[in-house]
């Protein structure tokens, strides 16, 4: 018997029965599996003991048994030949609010098979999470919003199964990770206390659920683990992204910061954690300025500054005509507008400096990005101070729970030895304009590392990787959960930061700019 | 906290949460169950997480929960308001092949609600297990046998419970003992290999089952214990029916006999046990004799002898003109037939002693039982010869199995200090008479014991006991099956018990006749 690396597959070789061992077909199969699993308490659902006799009398004896864990509780999920030519597989769902990634995994080698995204089709009821909990209240709207996200997914497993030659009957393990309120919704959970305080959560830690009873079309028997969560504002996704991040193995401090509508922040090693979330504003998302936007072909992604011409360079998705900028390319722009001095220290647009990129719509300052030439809409694409405000706020919230949380446990954000940044804002944010602007700290570019979806990249691990199961306990059981009482302390710390980069400029000394 | 005695059920109180203890719904519930389990490794169905929030904010604080265990793991079944009149219930189903009893019992305080029984629907398909087996060859086959013992089930489980107040949804344990291809059959699991040699059941000790996997019509989160199995000719039926005489729990040897188509024997202390089946012959049912039956309206159970006036004394079922004669009649009936002197120690009729009751039909000797004109079928009601040579073949294969298995361990049947007689065959019988035709051992009377229906006492003795469960592992694990191989020393031992009582005349003293 082999025991293949990733812990849930076992290769086992099921004796022939006899009238010196006439066990029952289950007990010979657990038998068989009692030295790779160190034990015997195994359980092997009915509706695979009502097709076992036919299965180990026609199969030959060495097959792969697919098993998944619950506390020292073994369930025998599948029974596959090892003759067979597709390899069992499974399948890791990130479970975003707006957006939700799936990728098929052999659980052989642990290789990824497949991959795609898809908007979460709850939005049809509401893009926010909020609209879609208020539409739970009632049993039907909590079924309605299930429907959607099972039936969305499973037209999306079974079309990546098709693709790959897969059935989605042989997928056999699913991995979720999602925020609180999403996992809510994905199993049909009352999600109702989760937004009242104080903040209740149904579950913190679901049980594997069988794939049959949440609706989703894999093998009935497979089982879906849920990433569990720390309560109703720090979900499973974050939990999965510390896994992939590796930040609770590190003999040394390190920080991973997470940024959609909220940031959520966890500095620690293998010793401590301590997390918390907090509204980091929704700038950074787009939505916010007329013209930001969700990256998209020709959505403004990069802008740099000639500080020669005093010319900005900007850089769009596929490089079409630009037609709205979203949070990095936001952040980029607001470096640019306050390296050249067009932005003052309090974040004003000073229109002196602007060469006449300033114009006046319906009584408020608008600062002309492209203008109706170059642009993608036949019309100037503008921010306006507001938009400018809307992403000091969010910086500076940044900044303060950065700060807050590494001295709640006396670490300097200096002492960092690697700043993780997670999820599409880790992958596309310049960090060089993000510290130009005080929104992160002014740390070696080095130290920070894009980790790009770390919650989909936590689902994958498990599924690879038995001995996870434990390392999200201990996670789980380790985390400090910080609350951001936002008290006189917090407010004072947060005006502090609403300036450019700071009012203490001794803490970004990198950031080097003239002007008033 | 208040823990109830029978272990299934405890008393909680869940705290409020508040931002202090802020941890969720699910998690206060077990927090709160597990001072009484010594245990958190308990897991909650989605079905009741579904209504967890609602159920916990809305009964107020004191719940019973229902719990049911698998080894160290604890699933919450169902949790009720303290307040609410109908008490958690649960049934026990003795699952017998040809007649399946209910017992609706009150899990609080460990009472009978009500108990009912009917013939097993699957009788239709064939009044034998083999025919049973037969069609279940195939998978519609096994779904129709399914369907008409669940069905059947239902319909009764929802009778009863309406006989009682009580909604179907109030039952939260169901334990299920019969034999192992019946159980097979009702778990929808294949036969065929239980008749096959080397005779493999699917498996010897099934997980508990949701009610809804199986179909039963209770709480769909029930959970429904199947007693286990040692193999395919030793059933869970014969385990309840240890657990249930307390057997294994004795300091002293005594034997459990429990006799159907087959004779299945158990002897032991709290030490050991040992058990062997084998065919009794089917004389003891019914069925075999022209006018052998099931006990029912009519029938001849009970025959006594006035030894002046050579005259039988036959007692009938309410006392009706009888129309047949049942196992317990019959042996009554030899045994009179034996001690006048009309049958001979070879068991054959003896006719010049028969006062005239010989009469020849077909060139077959008949013995009339009851003349025509007391009959209630307005025929003569008569035993041949043929009927009485195989109730003699029953009582030596008893006879002998209780010997091998006896003289196994070096045992003397006359050391033990109780002999449990199990099923109708053990509330029926009158044991002088089996003594007499030398079917049981010649032991003082007082050594006999009556358990009635023990399938049905066990499976009861469970719902009201959690500790039955470690009982009924160790019953399972400390039983060595003597596989009862028909060799030389066998067939030795069947001859000399084919005489009445025995050729070995000092193995029943109390046995006084006169005749040849």
């Amino acid at each position: 018997m082999t025991e293949l690396k990733n812990g849930w597959i076992k290769q086992i070789s099921v004796p022939e029965p006899s009238l010196q061992n006439n066990t029952a077909d289950a007990e010979r199969v657990i038998a068989a599996l009692k030295p790779a699993l160190e034990s015997e308490n195994v359980s092997i659902d009915l509706g695979l003991l009502r097709r076992l006799p036919g299965l180990i009398r026609t199969s030959g004896p060495d097959l792969y048994a697919i098993l998944f864990r619950r506390n020292h509780h073994w369930a025998l999920v599948g029974l596959v030949p090892d003759a067979d030519p597709a390899p069992p597989a499974g399948v890791a769902i990130d479970l975003g609010t707006s957006r939700v990634v799936l990728r098929l995994v052999n659980l052989l080698s642990g290789e990824p098979l497949a991959e795609c995204s898809f908007d979460n089709p709850q939005v049809a009821v509401g893009p926010d999470i909020l609209t879609r909990i208020h539409h739970a209240d009632r049993p039907e709207g909590r079924a309605h919003l299930r429907d959607l996200i099972v039936n969305g997914l499973n037209q999306e497993i079974t079309r990546l199964c098709r693709g790959c030659g897969l059935e989605p009957a042989g997928l056999f393990l699913a991995a979720v990770s999602g925020n609180t309120a999403m996992t809510h919704l994905f199993m049909g959970l009352d999600p109702k206390w989760i937004i009242r305080e104080p903040y209740i959560p149904v579950i913190n830690r679901p049980d594997p659920v069988k794939a049959a009873d949440l609706g989703l079309a894999l093998n009935p028997l497979a089982r879906v683990f849920i990433f569990p969560n720390i309560g109703s504002y720090f979900g499973g996704d974050l939990i999965a992204g510390i896994l992939f991040s590796g930040l609770h193995l590190r003999e040394e401090t390190t920080l991973l910061v997470d940024v959609g509508t909220n940031a959520e922040v966890v500095l620690g090693n293998r010793n401590w954690l301590i997390a918390c979330a907090g509204a980091a504003g929704p700038a950074l998302e787009g939505g916010v300025t007329k013209m930001g936007m969700m990256a998209g072909p020709g959505v403004i992604d990069r802008v740099t500054l000639d500080p020669d011409a005093k010319q900005f360079k900007i850089g769009t998705i596929d490089n079409l005509p630009p037609v709205g900028i979203c949070g990095s390319g936001l952040i980029d722009l607001a470096a640019c507008l306050f390296l050249s001095g067009m932005l003052d220290i309090r974040g004003k647009l000073v229109p002196e400096r602007c060469d006449g990129r300033i114009r006046e719509t319906e009584g408020l300052a608008q600062f002309v990005v492209v203008p109706e030439k170059d642009s993608g809409t036949g019309r100037d694409l503008t921010i306006s101070q507001a938009d400018i405000d809307s992403l000091v706020r969010s910086k500076a919230a940044m900044y303060t729970i950065l700060e807050t949380i590494s001295q709640s446990v006396g670490t300097a954000l200096h002492d960092l030895s690697a700043f993780f940044v997670a999820g599409t804002f880790g992958s596309f944010i310049n960090p060089r304009s993000a510290i130009s602007i005080g929104m992160l700290p002014d740390l070696p570019l080095a130290t920070y590392r894009s980790l790009g979806n770390s919650s989909l990249g936590g689902a994958t691990r498990l599924l690879t990787d038995a001995d996870c199961l434990n390392e999200i306990d201990r996670i789980r059981d380790s985390i400090t959960y910080l609350e951001l009482n936002v008290n006189q302390d917090f407010m004072n710390r947060f005006s502090a930061a609403k300036f450019l980069p700071h009012t203490n400029r001794d803490l970004f000394p990198s950031v080097d700019r003239e002007g008033p």
